[in-house]
């Protein structure tokens, strides 16, 4: 199916994707008296007084703003705010199908972390939680680590942390299918992005010894020239053996490829140099690293990919539906390693895993259910 | 009918007003392959080439921001952005509603006109035009300035332009029910914040010669002290008798009076001290400048007010959404004095005027359909 023209399609009949819907009945004056003035007085007197009544008699407690600059829409790019929009408003139709969370997407001009981080401290009142989605590295990791520390809502960046969860937990089925151990694998990761690095900082944390990062300049290792600092700071617990080169010198061997960089990179032939019975995570969006039957032909035992249209499906939106469910629901302001790793445990366990099925379904709607219950003991 | 109980009970039973809903079929993996990627992918890249397609392919068309910082909520002063959203989602409730806008409410925090500038230009990109709301005068009307000159999209600020043309359209049916001119009349505007300015603006440029403005230290007068320039500037057009004092004395021989104030300021004495049949519009929301009944029995000829509770409802509901449909569907930029004017006629023209029905119900639909007919010539 060419799913492009059926998109564009799409997207031009029903001129996007949300609309917005009201609660409330408004047929009668009597109705408005009581839905807008002079009732609605007696409930801003009421949050005036009390401002967390905000979440109490409006829908903050369900409401989430997603946050894009388009400066990295998917796989394709600083393509700007206008063109990120039909992405985010992607993301809310899956936060509403999925949680039954009202996500508004909000696309915004800024390119620089203070306005970015500004922008959202703006907004903060209306929202029960910020959704940071498709901003460019390294801005995207200092607009997070800042509003972690000056929000008093929950924000989490789907790219960095809701990659990296997914790939944690198409990592722990894929291994149970294939009998690896995480831990030992040899891993790499193409692409220093937000999702590569935030993917590193995960298994570093599950203890995987053997990591080799690449940005387009090539491998990173400590030392190497051009960093910026949090490259930096990821290549003095990765590459311990400090290859150099490019995917070719770097996939020598390994056991493990994610890709979180562009399409068409992954060559049949850097498969066939890879370890025994190798897994292929090729994420790409919307063209994969390698397109899975020819990563299958070159020997790989598993391949996963972002998109919906192919087997094993690794995609954040298994994650941030169930996260964002639980973070309103429970009132959770920081997103923590110790979280991170049950979600992807939760995710995990939703399926047994085969060959060609290591992830439940984005549309599986017990997805939700087992994350929300996994982070319930972080209330 | 106690609205202020009903509405704390009605806006916690439904945990606010507003919820997105999804406009498209999201039931299976090749659902989200065209929704979602790998198809969207081709419409952000269309988006990318041309931003001019982010008004066929996403929602922003038909997408209005409410943007308030909660200074100025309801006549009630600065409850904060959190109290405001309760009005805001109310707002956005009779956008749907009545013009099948989808509008979002965003509270923000700052109250530094550049700021608030700044937001505005942040969320342009997703937006088809911006509702400004409940923000506090002197600010306001540098806000509205500033964001007309240096938007692509159309700004509107209700509590400014809204109720000015809402007022009119009361005016120009209550003179014809009482058989007045209204260029003759001598009119008391009670408050000068962002309503009561952009009132007197409207009246002179209708020819209203006899205008007394007065703001909380009393009557407004040229070269009267401590005025801001917006003050100043309405000083040389207004009460050229410069006539001092407090609301007892601008009321002296008044044909109407406008109340954009607080509750209960007015009292009968100051009613039988006007011109014969009086016009009293006492809009302050939720408390009125006086009640109905005791204007009546003063000897006021016609009575309106802000709420949905009391025949004459002058409310703002009229205007914004027949306007922001017309300004959506026409690509309208800039409000012009002419299209307000045409809208107060439009408004105007839905009834046939007598003493207890001035204008037409908030909830009737042929509002919106009259303001937009009314507004084709400004295509």
């Amino acid at each position: 199916m060419d799913y492009n023209k059926k998109s564009l399609e799409l997207h031009k009949k029903r001129r996007g994707k949300i609309e917005i819907k009201v609660k409330v009945k408004i047929k009668t004056k009597q109705d408005l008296a009581i839905a807008y003035t002079p009732g609605v007085g007696a409930v801003s007197s009421a949050v005036g007084k009390d401002k967390n009544l905000s979440w109490v008699y409006t829908n903050r407690a369900n409401q989430v703003a997603i946050v894009s600059n388009g400066t990295a829409v998917l796989g394709l790019g600083d393509l700007g705010p206008e063109a990120a929009m039909p992405v985010m408003e992607g993301k809310s139709v899956i936060f509403k199908e999925l949680a039954g969370i009202d996500a508004m997407p909000l696309c915004i001009k800024s390119k620089i972390p203070d306005e970015i981080v500004k922008f959202c401290k703006e907004i903060e009142p209306s929202f029960g939680g910020i959704n940071l989605e498709d901003i460019a590295a390294p801005e995207c990791f200092e607009v997070l680590e800042r509003l972690e520390q000056e929000l008093v809502i929950p924000v989490f960046h789907d790219d960095q942390d809701g990659t990296a969860i997914v790939v944690l937990a198409a990592l722990i089925n894929a291994a149970k299918v294939t009998k690896k151990k995480i831990s030992s694998l040899k891993i790499v990761i193409n692409g220093a992005g937000a999702a590569g690095i935030a993917i590193a900082r995960l298994l570093v944390n599950q203890k995987v010894d053997d990591i080799i990062l690449l940005d387009s300049h090539g491998t990173i290792y400590e030392g190497c020239e051009g960093m910026n600092p949090i490259k930096c700071d990821i290549s003095l617990k990765t590459n311990k053996s400090k290859i150099k080169g490019g995917l070719h010198e770097a996939m020598a061997g390994a056991d493990v490829f994610i890709g979180v960089s562009k399409g068409n990179l992954l060559t049949a032939e850097m498969i066939k140099n890879m370890a025994k019975r190798p897994l292929i995570f090729a994420m790409a969006n919307p063209v994969p690293e390698i397109m899975p039957d020819l990563a299958l032909k070159a020997g790989a035992a598993i391949v996963g990919t972002g998109r919906s249209d192919f087997p094993n499906q690794i995609n954040n939106a298994l994650v941030f539906p169930g996260l964002f469910r639980a973070l309103l629901d429970y009132k959770i302001r920081t997103v923590t390693m110790e979280m991170k790793i049950a979600v992807a445990q939760a995710i995990a366990s939703c399926v047994k895993p085969r060959k060609d099925k290591i992830l439940p379904d984005v549309t599986d709607k017990r997805v939700v259910q087992a994350i929300v219950r996994a982070l319930k003991k972080f209330k």
